[in-house]
């Protein structure tokens, strides 16, 4: 019988695990509970409405079907029997149990609300296409909600918008929601100006972009001001409520925000799969959740066990795509290296290819070896490599598309609302004003 | 103070009546309690995967942006005071009174069970985005779940797809779950063939596309058959649960039909502002709802009120877009006509200017004045009329991109779908099957 493989999560790093073992002799079965893997980079254009959701989550089971040695499953893992080499799988007719010989667990983060899972329902997260959707219905429903709104106090609190966490995702959605404000959205209102948007930046930390290197970081925060982006370092967020949030800034006039829109973008969790796993290894799992694993990214006993992306601890690497295709590379070719009859394990060796943002059109922050670089030129790095790395032809012609009209022009094409989504959304209403 | 025109709804005959009033010395309001207009003979391409949302609904406020007369209110109509000439609007964030000097009424038709509202739980319909996203995760999700049953008689129900109603919606439908089972998802399954997938298609009457002349009828059903649709006529549904549908056929093989995805296209029913609309003011409405209008389309007695497109009950005019069209022209021009001291209210006609539906990629039946044709004739016809009645520049180069690649090659790139999705439909799921 085949050798048997099994990848669980298909984002960045099952993805390219899964590619990297097409001519190998294995049979592989992919699991998600979600039908597409998604491109988590341009999630913030899917919520400003540059982009649809297929441009960005295609379906894996598209993706991989010229690849006859996998199967894709959609289904919910809901336990790894690591000593009986089996998972419990939930799909949407019933539980199967998937065996298997070798396991890459790249089950990836979810939003980590530091200890406040009650900030979640005022504060939606930026992590999968539901969110995205959310998102897009809150924002857009803001500017719909203020055009229909005669009090100028309530007005303004459904044109302020607060981004809570100033990396790469933050900056990303605080720049698109200024555009949106100041000129996609232009001439679509009669009683309100969108550019009258406030959208708040805010970080605990003392800067945006904590992961580039700290020139960077200053040009990329007077690019944002310059934008309109009102931006607060050392503003560590102690309450959101239906109203608005609470800041524990040293500056009294952020300290209460009136927003109807929060978005939250501060930090990342792993999946529950790690600590699980963990507990049933004797692993150690650290205090994001993350598995720490051996140098070549297996469990400490478990050589046939692999844990990678987001959802491993290794050399404090950061959770960024490039690790987890990196790592997913590495786990399929050890696999791979091992049917061979080359047993011995090599230690995974991540090559830092850069790191990137955009903070407004024709604006971008880039980091790439000796390249570091605030304005056009990290926008155009950013647009090349994000085209490069999308999934399908398809959807980079289509997505060079949409951008050429959302950036020269100022088509925002995908802006499908209802009035009952914003009713979902209004059971996290404030109360009645007190005047 | 300028005259005040308010357009309720905005459907086909909504953004007709708007634009037709571009020019005109009026103060225009366009409530909708969604922010899109959507074109709805392309609802069957959302949820199969062709076509994005954006695509086929574009915002109403960005379809007039440069229209500066008008003002796009999001938001539901909870009542109409005739005498008073003023609606109360329920938005996001509040009631509003909104008094009109001249008011059209197109708030359109919802899906009709004819008197089984229980239904609709069971057979969603196919008339906003919503529906069209519900049914897309029903759809691509019983591949998924079938493709991870084993049990053989359950994997069949969850192939098995019932149209119910084969006007042009349910023909289209139908034709396109084939061809997605047929073509587009080849090679995407390793444990069932999507070609195996069983799509009935039922209605009550004697024939397919009821609209249309008989010659066409025939050759359609003969078209359908052909491509794989099992299609029944005199099949009246007589019951829909979690896992079938009942039949009153006279054919014994399908009184009851295993089927865990039923899509309804059989039959619509007036917006109940129709309804109310009469009570308040005398006028009938008919078995559907619609209102009895005079020849000039306004309500008996009221003048200054329009009631057009699918709300309207005049000369058993059809329920289809160009009627909805033309009669909304026709309210705008009168309005225009009247400021321009030109009392006389001058009757609708309506200019037929055929019908048309798709049955597969390449073969289409129109009937357009003396051309009556089932056909590749028949699918350019459809093609290049529905190009130029969508609404806006970009949409319609997205849409030919599209329907090249999903046409010429397989592409169905909306595919997103989540096991939390399908999980909410399977509040709808069927029991253990006994054996």
């Amino acid at each position: 019988m085949e050798h048997r493989v099994v990848i669980v999560g298909c984002g960045f790093g099952g993805l390219f695990a899964a590619r990297a073992l097409k001519r190998a002799p294995v049979s592989l079965t992919v699991v998600d509970r979600r039908n597409h893997h998604l491109f988590q980079p341009l999630l913030y254009q899917m919520s400003t409405g540059i982009l649809s959701e297929g441009d960005i989550a295609p379906p894996i089971r598209s993706v991989l079907r010229r690849q006859a040695n996998a199967t894709v499953l959609m289904g919910d893992v809901e336990s790894i029997d690591v000593a009986g080499r089996s998972l419990r799988v939930r799909s949407a007719d019933g539980i199967a149990e998937v065996p298997y010989d070798s396991l890459i667990v790249a089950a990836g983060a979810q939003q980590s609300y530091f200890g406040h899972p009650e900030f979640e329902e005022f504060a939606p997260g930026m992590k999968s296409i539901e969110d995205a959707h959310a998102l897009r219905a809150q924002i857009f429903g803001a500017f719909e909600a203020a055009e229909a709104e005669p009090d100028p106090d309530r007005r303004r609190s459904w044109l302020t918008f607060v981004v809570v966490g100033a990396g790469a995702t933050g900056v990303e959605m605080a720049g698109q929601i200024v555009e949106l404000s100041r000129r996609a959205l232009r001439r679509n209102f009669r009683r309100i100006d969108p550019a009258d948007a406030r959208v708040v930046l805010l970080d605990a930390g003392p800067t945006v972009l904590a992961a580039f290197p700290a020139g960077l970081q200053e040009r990329s925060a007077r690019a944002l001001t310059r934008l309109g982006v009102e931006l607060h370092v050392n503003a560590p967020v102690t309450g959101v409520d239906a109203a608005g949030v609470d800041v524990g800034a040293d500056d009294p006039t952020v300290r209460r925000i009136d927003a109807r829109t929060r978005i939250w973008c501060a930090g990342v969790e792993a999946s529950p799969l790690g600590a699980a796993l963990a507990e049933q290894t004797g692993a150690t799992a650290d205090r994001a959740g993350r598995v720490e694993v051996l140098p070549d990214c297996t469990l400490p006993g478990h050589p046939e066990v692999f844990v990678i992306g987001d959802l491993m601890s290794l050399d404090r690497l950061p959770g960024v795509a490039e690790v987890a295709m990196q790592s997913g590379r590495h786990a399929a070719r050890t696999i791979r290296r091992r049917l061979d009859g080359d047993a011995e394990g090599r230690p995974f060796r991540y090559r830092d290819l850069g790191t990137m943002a955009t903070i407004s059109r024709f604006k971008g922050v880039a980091s790439i070896g000796p390249i570091n670089t605030v304005g056009f030129l990290g926008w155009v790095l950013w647009l090349v490599v994000h085209l490069v790395f999308l999934t399908g032809f398809k959807n980079r012609v289509f997505t060079l598309a949409n951008w050429t009209l959302a950036f020269l022009g100022s088509s925002r094409p995908q802006r499908v609302i209802s009035l009952a989504e914003l009713d979902a959304a209004a059971a996290r209403k404030p109360p009645a004003p007190s005047e």
